[in-house]
């Protein structure tokens, strides 16, 4: 770790805090930076570092002001090796300097001093890879993740735990246990967690499907309880509607943040037309 | 993805098979690369990439011809940031040039195309990252790993999906479920998998700690029918002796292959040093 990861905190608000602020300013719209393969192409750029960083950077240019967060998909900037993940520090940059707050889409999860290390990765100021927030997967518990969840508070910095997807194949182990089911137990581990955290929001957020259904009510799930972020994937090309998203989070909705990803890469590869996306559906979450 | 990447594979056999024949060769050792701050001082070593890079290159040189794998602990490259990526794929290009299998520990997991993602950094022919194998992380469901599970036995690379761990906090996911557990389940689901593979040993193995003690008895988990290879964390400096492993793992003994890394970490920095913990921890398993 460089010398200047030792700099210490910039004395920030608290992650919860200033996402709250940003989803109350602009409305509950995370944008995904997801530089798939085909959406490049549809972009007119080349699969590699160049078309990776135009892509990255028009979209960070495009939504600063627009959303309240934005959300780089780690995977499509590590399939292009360490110069992708440079890319990503460049990214993750920009959007710094925009002044939008940033969700670094890793989903890691690990032990002990290794789970350190991926904490100091994705939320230690000096860090080239430093986030507002880092997704997080629980399999080895939820307090395995404990380094991460230390070293946020510390730095203002937020964290989003895996909980409960659509994807059908996540029952095999989110739905597992009945009454005290794998997703409960981590939702209620994130709102204890959230107690360290004053104001209305902590910076413990979850990642929950937004195609779920009718899954928070037939496993028990309080998400209102969580008084965390519930950071929602599955707006738009994925298939949920503003509607879907109020019928499904109930009391909880408030919480949300809505991701889309394609729904408005698509209308790219200029700023006017993702500007113009952007805005149609932070309007449709608004009026939802 | 540079244009390499699409090169096809090498004609290479399976990565069950040629595991299996290094284990015969070389005894049932895999020895962690875990670049951790304290090694690195330890080591005489700065903190900082070209730490790295001496730290990695020197433990590689030294085990390449004694260990059936080797494992980098990718969290402590991430903690570089693309500089510490960049370190990570000089060294799995190194452990390649010598001759010994690559674990990547990276606990990679997600969904779809972005699951596909991963599998391309970490198993496709070209991408700068390629291992012979990575570690993945289920909590979106084993099936959720499908195309990582399906690039791997086109590409004869393989994967090692996690399933018990022995941390305390590792229940609250893992043990969930009963008789039906979260683990069980996993273990079930890459047996199942396995079948596509002839030969003694499949391509897809579990991640299953050292020091779980009776939990393979008491979750009822068959890890002999796993027909894979079963990565152990845990011997030496973490606790577990090779008897314990014996003990622990029974029937499924001869598909253990046995991850130590501190305890041979600390007898470097010299090559002699590492030679020889490293032959002594082989020796130990296999007189154990």
């Amino acid at each position: 770790m460089p010398e200047s990861a030792a700099a210490g905190q910039q004395g920030r608000e608290p992650f919860g805090s200033r996402l709250a602020a940003a989803m109350a300013a602009r409305g509950p719209l995370c944008v995904g930076i997801d530089p798939h393969p085909g959406l490049l192409a549809d972009w007119g750029l080349n699969d590699d570092v160049a078309g990776l960083e135009r892509f990255s950077l028009t979209v960070v240019e495009a939504v600063a002001t627009l959303a309240a967060a934005v959300k780089p998909q780690v995977a499509l900037y590590e399939r292009h090796g360490s110069a992708g993940m440079a890319v990503l520090e460049r990214t993750l940059e920009a959007a710094s300097d925009a002044g939008v707050l940033s969700i670094a889409d890793a989903k890691r999860g690990d032990i002990g001093s290794t789970m350190a290390a991926y904490a100091d990765a994705w939320l230690r100021d000096g860090s080239a890879l430093a986030a507002d927030s880092v997704t997080l997967s629980p399999y080895l518990g939820f307090e395995s993740l404990r380094p991460a969840l230390d070293l946020a508070a510390e730095s203002g910095r937020g964290v989003f735990v895996l909980a409960l997807t659509s994807n059908p194949e996540g029952k095999s182990v989110q739905h597992v246990g009945g009454s005290e089911s794998v997703a409960r137990r981590i939702a209620e581990s994130a709102a204890d967690e959230n107690r360290r955290y004053s104001g209305t929001m902590g910076s413990v957020g979850l990642v929950v499907g937004a195609t779920i259904g009718t899954a928070l009510v037939d496993l028990g799930l309080d998400l209102d309880a969580v008084r965390g972020p519930i950071l929602a994937p599955g707006l738009g090309a994925q298939g949920a509607t503003p509607a879907d998203l109020r019928a499904t989070f109930a009391a909880a909705y408030p919480a949300v943040l809505a991701t889309s990803s394609r729904g408005i890469l698509a209308a790219g590869p200029t700023i006017a037309g993702l500007r113009s996306a952007t805005e149609a559906t932070r309007d449709g979450l608004l009026e939802g």
